[in-house]
């Protein structure tokens, strides 16, 4: 196993750091590995946020639901979809670009680009010796974030990545069967051995929680996607993007 | 630099493979990369299917718009979002999950995990010293893509990896400067500014093709992206998507 391919494998979230910024040349490092991400026609359809200022990332950490780790850690990155570089270059260009922006095709681009480049900069943090936390939290609240950062129309901040030096070392946690996961040629639609790989995997999770609760807890996996799902989270996502003029057709 | 930074730094898309198919090993050893990426509250909503049979590829290939390393190259992975699981699970467990399966945020979700797992997946393959591509051109068709590979609804093809043995380096392609992508605390809205990155990031990618065609080609990045985004592309996909009944509201 190679270093890059045991950084990968050793990923877990850290949600305690130490308190201690991330340097300029590590955060100019992190962005420029973001950036040699694979892009979509060449689109480059992100930008990234770095929050440094304490107030904000201290209303950042309310916004997502009061995440403490939002607040503290050695740096916050941002990233965001963003498709009006493109509107101001079909400004710029004199070519009627909106209906290609708006478009659902260009709102999938731009979610791929950011995820791209985001786990790029995750790996590379990681192979710092620094810990990473993806923050979907900041998804609850967007209109208050988009106010805060700033963020012109057409630009939709996904998700954050809390990134410093990790004050504990959590676990793995377990992921689904690579059988699951993974289809040959085509996707395997046998419900019957479909339902055994997620009971197999069931059990995976249930034996995880109760070693880590010492018994506790041993909620199944899907009982906790069914609970979680139930409720339906985030439902004024669908306007916010189209308010911001995005996947509007 | 160490080895998994000079990874990611060095990517370039490799178009041309040494006829060499992967190993089971190498496939498991990605996917397995590819699985221990982050995944939102644990959804693991994404599927990757590995496309070994030659005349699937070879259709895959025409779908794609005559993309012949779609064809000939050491594997073809072909990364979903997929909430299919999580309909499933919620039929399992008497659990009403459509609303929520069927949201805008959840869409959002598959994507970005789909997205994370793709990178983690096209890092350690070209830590194992192969070459990659990714290939957007099987979203051209995702109807055939779709009756092609078997994905039942809510299961959405995104883009393809092709992944190989190199035959051919390839030069790094530019990026726009590190100020235009990197934002500080807020997004830096000034138009005389975020105009003139763009300017200066035209310049570096004109005299890119430059060098590279010997004078023949010199297209401005900013007038390469008005030129694509002013013809739509892929307008059937809000169509399709909702079809298979992902981002309905």
């Amino acid at each position: 196993m190679n270093d890059v391919i045991s950084t990968i494998i050793e990923h877990r979230s850290i949600r305690y750091f130490e308190d201690k910024p991330l340097s300029d040349e590590q955060i100019k490092t992190i962005v420029s590995c973001a950036q040699s991400a694979a892009t979509s026609s060449y689109m480059q359809a992100y930008s990234i946020i770095g929050v440094k200022d304490k107030l904000c990332k201290k209303k950042l950490a309310e916004l997502a639901g009061n995440q403490e780790y939002v607040e503290k850690n050695g740096h916050f990155f941002v990233f965001c979809a963003d498709l009006y570089r493109h509107s101001v270059i079909g400004e710029n260009e004199k070519k009627n670009v909106l209906p290609s922006i708006e478009s659902t095709e260009n709102f999938m681009v731009a979610l791929i680009d950011a995820s791209l480049a985001a786990q790029n900069a995750a790996i590379a943090a990681e192979s710092m010796g620094l810990g990473i936390c993806y923050i979907g939290g900041i998804r609850n609240n967007l209109e208050e974030v988009k106010t805060l950062l700033k963020t012109p129309e057409r630009v939709l901040p996904l998700f954050g990545i809390a990134v410093g030096y990790p004050k504990q070392i959590t676990d793995h946690k377990p992921r689904l069967p690579f059988e699951h996961i993974y289809h040959e040629n085509e996707y395997q639609q046998d419900k019957e051995v479909y339902v055994k790989q997620l009971q197999e995997f069931d059990e995976v999770v249930s034996s995880y929680y109760e070693q880590r609760t010492g018994g506790k807890r041993k909620d199944r996996w899907t009982e906790q996607m069914a609970v979680m799902l139930e409720r339906p989270n985030r439902v004024y996502m669908k306007d916010f993007v189209q308010i911001n003029k995005l996947d509007l057709k």
